[in-house]
């Protein structure tokens, strides 16, 4: 055998585009999920979790002639031979699980489900390989009472995280409209694509390539998607350019415009800005968009029901609104479309004030079992973001930035370990958070740094001589911490943050002082 | 470009050694992790939830000469050539998170961590290649208080989640122990691994072929390891005869024996057998057993220490007890070992009484960090099954089997659906799980078929009769459940589980139901 060499130390490290999340970050994302799911579940969806890794071919993903498919997902092959992946969303797994239990399940079914995804993307400032999504959809109820019933629901689970109204809009929207409007202007019927892509640009691009492999000619309608997805950027003169002879973007480049006419550009203006006064109107400007169109009419037909139920419930349209400039997922989705804002004001990374933005977004997508069954499944759904949403609650300060640390019983006398095993057993028993210094006890003034690394509240100290006369020291961290900083070395050489109690009060003092600074 | 064939349908299955799991199994689990998370706050331990993806360096899974290095593990190689795999328990990945933020992170660092594994097995029935762990470790503290903290700790979760004292039984061991009794009989030190391998197997395993790598020639010590991990299988005299000159197994198969003498055989059996009524006849039987080495009497003082710490916060021998013949994990861990049982019977797959058995395992190992840092950092820690709890308690019946479903509000006339959505937003107001029948309501029956795959508790009818008179009929689903088993056909058509209330009783009639079911 030949000798080895020596293998060099490993790297302590996680792979590019992942990380660690640590104590708070932990515990309050566990908290909200804890949350939302209350709510789904009163809403009657059941959770699901399924397996992280699928096989490739469940998910959908298009084997190329190439080694490995692995363009955008994680992807490893077998030994036998199968490929598996780690799920990008939690959709395509839906998809599956619904196909492959559909026989047990009920119909409809309402489930939901929460849990990392992975994305073989590259890695940028804040975006992540890994991160939680926290669905919710209906599958197998083609009604728009499924839709106003998420739409319903999401309002609830903002308010329920602690977003008050006012402070979020549900926006909807419907595919269908945009359809009659396509197809008011003469543009032909889109192509329909078996996979879930994730952003109406990859919707886009997996279009295009279809279209290159039925070698069809036309591509005006998903020039036309492509431009709208720019509203929220371009705005309304900026779609308007891009739809008819082209726009000189920010950099002084020139973007080629699309060639409709102006007539036929108005008409698509009109329908991403067609949102009025109140419901009605909205609803007459869409009525004007569509035309003659049988499908546009179908669509604003189903945003009125929407829009009426909801109405029913209490939910009006400072709430849920029907928002035709909502076009985020209308090349993916074949209905309804929705999406959550904040509406307060953030200041972003320059100082500037901006609206905080989307946290959630969902729609109708009626095709997610038919690759597996052949048979059509109407299903609608929503996803929060998580991260997103915990972010917009820190903003807010309606989530502590850190937690506060153990109660610390420091350890002078380190054959006493009985002694301050008691007392954090006793502080337990209370249900106060503590624990006993369990590092090198030697050097005092370590115990007293690490229980302020810990952001502890409390800590306790007892000696021989505390112990001879059956007292403990206890001292109050966050008042200390305040007089340090404002103190004159008089007082603070009083140490009025420093209290001596009987040992059998330790538990009352300490619940004392953690009262008296709410915690 | 060449015309690609239709590509067949996908398989809609998981892929093999992974499953799903379905509403009930999943909020049952997320409870008791959040109860288990409770109890590990309240010691101060801190949560960490790190990155399922780590490289193949960190894992330190070694990288042989072959393609692929996934034995045992999910691993692929990233375009730019770095290899990455899916953790397989959490304790590798905590080493290289300590090793990486060990500046930001308090010493000592308790931490918990809680999520799903994956391991690349040939999967078994009721084995999964991917499955939950719950962990608590102390890192960098050397102190055995630590490790009879996280013996305390262990008995309280159990006790937390609903196994009473008495049901369970925290049993400590100390590695340091055996290896004074190996000493004693002359074998010479172990070779140390600095991978932590998944059992006592493994560890021998990869020893094997470390010795085999330095030439050594004397595997005598390691054949001893191998013969007190049967301790549990062949028993006291099982051993002995392996220890010496060999045994013959049920299949009349003879099994070579390790060649010690008698006396020293007996030395070994001392110590797997040396449990005895109270704790100090334990310790002297102990004592007895490791002769004059230095590191086993360094071991036998260690659980003596725990023993009177533990003591002296109430968890006696009838909770935590020294006992030797834990042996499971002695190949892996570097001084005391932990293993909680739950003692009451069970009846196994064939009808035969048995002990539940192992529901959590750890102890001290402390050369987690060395790898990365080169810093010897010592560690203590448990890992809990939280599957096999769960399943213990479903056993005991402290676990419903299976959930009730929500209230189901049908639809007997469609256009009135704003009605029906109204009434299941007020029985959520009030806290009861409801949902509005969203499939196609034509068939009334199979609204009601619905509601019994769901098992709902009370359907709720309101046709256009009870519209025009105010009053919605509710049916006990349960009740008539039960009366359907029992009842003549006159009682059956009095329908004494279905009652008429006026349309603003709705909520009260339904949570008196509920109340009447206990629910």
């Amino acid at each position: 055998m030949a000798k080895q060499k020596k293998a060099p130390r490993p790297k302590a490290e996680t792979p590019k585009g992942f990380r660690d999340y640590f104590g708070h970050e932990v515990t309050t994302r566990a908290e909200m999920l804890r949350t939302i799911a209350g709510v789904y579940h009163r809403y009657g969806f059941d959770a699901l979790e399924s397996s992280a890794v699928e096989t490739v071919e469940a998910l959908g993903k298009f084997l190329p002639d190439v080694d490995r498919p692995n363009e955008g997902v994680f992807a490893w092959q077998e030994d036998e031979g199968d490929w598996l992946a780690l799920r990008y969303d939690l959709t395509a797994p839906l998809a599956r699980v619904y196909a492959q239990h559909r026989n047990d399940l009920p119909t409809p079914y309402r489930r939901y489900a929460m849990g990392p995804v992975w994305r073989n993307e590259k890695p940028g400032p804040g975006r992540y390989r890994q991160f939680y999504q926290c669905d919710a959809d209906t599958v197998g109820s083609g009604s728009v009472a499924a839709d106003a019933e998420i739409c319903a629901m999401l309002a609830d689970t903002l308010q329920e995280v602690g977003i008050p109204r006012g402070d979020y809009v549900v926006r909807v929207n419907n595919r269908k409209v945009l359809n009659g409007v396509l197809e008011a202007i003469g543009l032909s019927d889109d192509l329909l694509l078996n996979t879930r892509p994730m952003t109406v640009n990859q919707a886009a691009e997996a279009l295009y390539s279809e279209m290159v492999r039925r070698n069809i000619e036309s591509i005006s309608k998903l020039d036309v998607l492509r431009q709208i997805d720019k509203f929220d950027k371009v705005g309304e003169d900026g779609v308007m350019q891009l739809l008819t002879e082209g726009r000189e973007d920010a950099s002084g480049a020139f973007i080629e415009g699309v060639g409709l006419t102006e007539s036929s550009a108005a008409r698509v203006i009109k329908f991403l800005t067609a949102k009025a006064e109140t419901p009605a109107e909205t609803l007459t400007n869409l009525r004007s968009a569509i035309g003659e169109s049988v499908i546009g009419a179908e669509g604003v037909d189903e945003l009125e029901q929407i829009a009426d139920l909801l109405a029913a419930q209490g939910y009006g349209p400072d709430r849920i609104v029907i928002d035709p400039s909502v076009v985020r997922g209308l090349g993916y989705y074949t209905g309804p479309v929705f999406e959550a804002e904040l509406t307060f004001e953030i200041f972003d990374e320059k100082g500037r004030k901006r609206q905080f933005g989307s946290v959630a977004g969902g729609g109708r997508y009626d095709d997610l079992v038919k690759r597996f069954t052949g048979q059509a499944v109407p299903a609608t759904g929503v996803s929060i973001g998580v991260d997103r949403l915990l972010a917009a609650l820190r903003e807010k300060g309606r989530i502590e930035a850190r937690e506060v640390g153990p109660v610390v019983v420091t350890v002078m006398d380190r054959d006493r370990m009985a002694d301050y095993q008691a007392m954090v057993g006793e502080l337990r028993q209370a249900g106060i958070r503590a624990e006993v210094y369990l590092g090198n006890p030697k050097n005092f003034g370590n115990q007293l740094k690490y229980a302020d690394r810990r952001h502890s509240p409390v800590a306790v100290i007892e000696g021989g001589d505390e112990k001879a006369n059956g007292v403990v020291q206890i001292k109050d961290l966050i008042l200390g911490a305040q007089i340090a900083e404002t103190a004159t070395l008089e007082e603070w050489k009083d140490r009025p943050s420093q209290f001596e109690v009987p040992r059998d009060q330790l538990v009352a003092k300490v619940r004392e002082i953690l009262d008296a600074h709410g915690l």
